[in-house]
């Protein structure tokens, strides 16, 4: 309605008036920063931007519970350093393994059934997993003020992405419930899939090799192949956002390039650094060039729609 | 407006019924058929079916006029036997290299620029060039009664999107001005692209390396990572689209998988083999499972808005 405000849990200051100016600016019929609707593209990462990554990326904790799971089906994997150290929860093993090992744990459990089988099996899990925190669904644990900025930005004729590294057909089971966005406006990284007849029904079966990062310089490169559209706003938390956040910023016109910053240890968790991911890099880009950072502790009164 | 027709292309019979039953039953709301309007996905391949694909591609002919423009700058593709062919309009010579061959021809003249930089070139060519039949832009030779029921699905609640071999940053450039269908809804085929920056300013640099074929099994792979929904309306016209049209027809619900025969040589062409792509073992399928076939010359009242 008129005069009220449209991001509640974001406190006055100037991290706020940064976002409501931008919209204001893209928006106003006559103004000099005007944007017609259809090229209000607007791209969010997922992991720490929309919804906590710590302890652990959400999909990594999806990884140790599916390895868990599948783990009687596999004795041989007692044998092998990193899977074992999965089913031992040595965690420091696992991350020591890097990227590579991250890859071959997620080949494992996300490869070898079909695209609808996956989805399933993701369903599930979401469905019955909790957060170890905060001992709720993983899906509870998403930033309220980002979910108002979504509104915001789709009340204002903007089309939402979620640009992530996470893998795109495990965000799509729960972006349109939970962020009100559709599969088609998911991008994500991919392992490759085949088509195939079986038994006379066509499958689409998920096969045990990578197709696409989309972290880095990867993601205006997704964000090309999807959207073919250059964003005018973007969301991210970490350096794996940097070039997406540069892609953006670097459009013709008005641009609002945002970082999300973990500073609250009480309500969520404060850090730059975590087990995965870091922002450095992107922190340094953001002061040189202006862009917006939330601090999370004093821009946001509200972190999680479940709190008192 | 209530009562009025909104297939006035597309002559009384069969075929029409066959759209509009599909199209009522889906969106009958109570009715045993009804789909939830985010799951009405449809799918339409370019050449062919949305346009013209004789007397070859159009995307070909871009290839042939760049090569012929670039041709002062390489000297050296004189001893190049396909280049040669290409330059001295020995298009026998250059079909006898297959796909390979048109492969070449296409890195060639895609790669080595930005996605900006190409995208002005596509925009050049499309408001100069000439359909040799038709004398006309390449952008008036589609389809009218395609365009219609572009514009009927949509009203219905549909999402339409284009699922073709073609490039997708190729037709990214007319899709949205042509048939209404916004960027981030055309898939194609497509080349690496890579992010860097260049004098401090981002750019995505096309290089000389498939990406992605969207032809043929690559349809329902390409449907599913941009898409993430399964279609239930499917609209091709030869062998590369029969796996798209499998994977529609073999959604849960109610599907409409359809092929346009091209029947009129008067008013367009009629051949079902061209010299790119054939029409044989999808219309067998089409007569076996009860998909429909257009007959162009019957079913079609009007084939070009430019018609007298």
């Amino acid at each position: 309605m008129a005069g009220s405000d449209p991001l509640p849990s974001w406190n006055e200051g100037s991290t706020k008036q940064s976002i409501l100016d931008f919209v204001g600016g893209v928006t106003t019929a006559g103004g000099p920063h005007l944007v017609k609707p259809e090229e209000r593209i607007a791209v969010f990462d997922n992991d720490g931007t929309l919804w906590s990554e710590q302890p652990f990326y959400f999909q990594f904790a999806f990884v140790l519970d599916r390895m868990k799971a599948m783990a009687p089906q596999h004795p041989e994997w007692k044998d092998n350093p990193l899977f074992a150290a999965v089913l031992n929860n040595d965690l420091k093993t696992v991350a020591a393994g890097g990227i590579k090992g991250l890859l071959e744990l997620a080949t494992v459990t996300h490869a070898g059934m079909t695209t609808d089988e996956f989805s399933k099996i993701v369903e599930d899990w979401i469905a019955s997993a909790k957060h170890p925190k905060f001992n709720r669904p993983y899906t509870d644990v998403i930033f309220q003020p980002m979910l108002e900025l979504l509104v915001y930005l789709r009340a204002n004729g903007f089309k939402t992405f979620i640009v992530s590294g996470g893998g795109i057909e495990f965000m799509r089971v729960f972006a349109e419930k939970v962020y009100g966005i559709p599969p088609e406006q998911v991008i994500g990284s991919s392992i490759v899939t085949k088509f195939e007849m079986v038994d006379g029904v066509p499958v689409l079966t998920r096969l045990p090799q990578l197709n696409f990062m989309d972290d880095n310089v990867g993601k205006p490169v997704g964000i090309n192949m999807h959207i073919g559209r250059r964003p005018i706003a973007a969301f991210g938390n970490s350096d794996g956002d940097l070039q997406m956040l540069q892609w953006t910023a670097g459009c013709a016109g008005s641009s609002l390039a945002l970082l999300v910053r973990h500073t609250d240890s009480v309500r969520e968790f404060a850090y730059d650094t975590g087990m995965m991911g870091k922002l450095e890099v992107a922190l340094t880009e953001a002061a040189a060039k202006g862009w917006t950072v939330v601090d999370m502790k004093n821009d946001w009164n509200r972190v999680f729609a479940f709190e008192a």
